[in-house]
């Protein structure tokens, strides 16, 4: 398993902006306020999205990799309240490769303070069969040159 | 234009239950609240949207009417304010039918209580031409019936 | 109404990005598209939000004025489709002065084309009373400053 | 800690609608799809909050207990596809009280089909201090029996 270990490494904190390369900034809008007065839970499953989507497109459309793939875990710890108006920087790290799935990491950051982390896993998966798929070696060239420098 | 008068007739009263034949519930939902502690405005035009694909789909696609629309307008009248939990009734109705273009009015209200009304144009268009078309003969009888009826 | 024409002149060109000092730019989300593959017209109402809560802030809030209001009407023109991702530039303009309200008018731009306009209609109120107000004067000058440079 | 044991109990199995008392139909809507022609994982956030919210809602504030609460954690498993239009149901259980926390579980069914499962945790807090604070006895009869009979 020592492949394994070397790939993953230690988990990246990820309320540390240094941790991330990969940036997407989000506006937040009056409409992401609940009636408590701060940004609602839900809004934060949007702003990460923003940033999953642009690191997956990253690695795979704008590259030409054709495969699909799903959405099969989103979690996010809630760690500061966030206020409306202004934008919250979305980071995202590609943090483990396994045989069908990738592991996303994020760190939400309002002006420079983490107010959220979350982690996201990603299914690749065969559009004809319906059915998981382990990763193409083309592909986990990508992800595996992202894991490293990503 | 006598023809127009007697298909248009007068407007109905949208902030009368009495109007509506068709109706769409839709659940408030926590995050439709905004910071003032009430539904946000915004979330009113997701309740019309759900009354207006409701009636649309229950006049073209439930019949096999194949053709295109686009969305042109939306205009929201907002009367009361609305809280959190609970459901928002949404009438819906054919009020003007165009040469391209059909008019749709709808009533929203909450426990029993009207709490805002609609309207909202719908044009056709061939998808081939990306321009507008003529209402087909076929839809016409579809809508004039609905006009008279609905 | 000679007083009254001078006020409202010509309703300004909200197509026209010329017409508008006042911006604010707005991410495009992932989740505001809809199943046709486009941006879907709820978020449309949610840009809107975005600029008119800044406008408003800028003549009432930063300028201290203490008096309640609360959205009476929005009315959205869409004109063309657009598409994730990207960010939709809303400019706002007050276009009208009432006695207990004001109109107004926004162009939602992308990439300098415009997408859509709107206006939008908000009413000053007491909210010791829940009654609508005439604009005080303080407020009144504000706005007539607005209607004639901003 | 063998009490705690006894508290946690195995973790129920949040695939089964037999494990759920508490419900929470939430009607989906035309603009929760994305461009895939699915439900977009972030209104899944969404269908989770309306049966937290409630569930909460039922254990504290409707027997009158007076206590400030956060949102500390949201981990959603997207299991299946779900198409609009129709209805979610959320089931919702409490699954573990903790010294300051509670960890709450949900199933979320379309038609009898469990599409997804989520846990949340809440953390109980001194809006005074702005600090976690352990659940107070009263409350904590409140939880005990909800989680032997809920």
């Amino acid at each position: 398993m020592s492949g394994d270990t070397k790939k993953e490494n230690a988990t990246p904190d990820l309320t540390q902006a240094a941790t991330f390369k990969r940036w997407t900034p989000v506006s937040l809008r009056f409409s992401d306020q609940d009636s408590l007065g701060h940004i609602n839970n839900v809004a934060y499953a949007a702003y990460v999205e923003q940033a999953r989507v642009a690191l997956i497109d990253a690695l795979l459309r704008n590259r030409g990799v054709e495969i699909d793939y799903l959405l099969a875990n989103v979690n996010i710890d809630y760690r500061r309240e966030m206020h409306y108006p202004g934008t919250v920087d979305v980071g995202a790290k590609l943090i483990k490769i396994g045989t069908k799935s990738i592991t996303t990491g994020y760190g939400l950051f309002r002006d420079g303070e983490n107010v959220a982390t979350a982690g996201s896993v990603n299914v690749f998966f065969d559009p004809k069969t319906s059915k998981s798929v382990a990763i193409p070696d083309e592909l986990r060239r990508i992800l595996e040159d992202e894991l490293a420098n990503g």
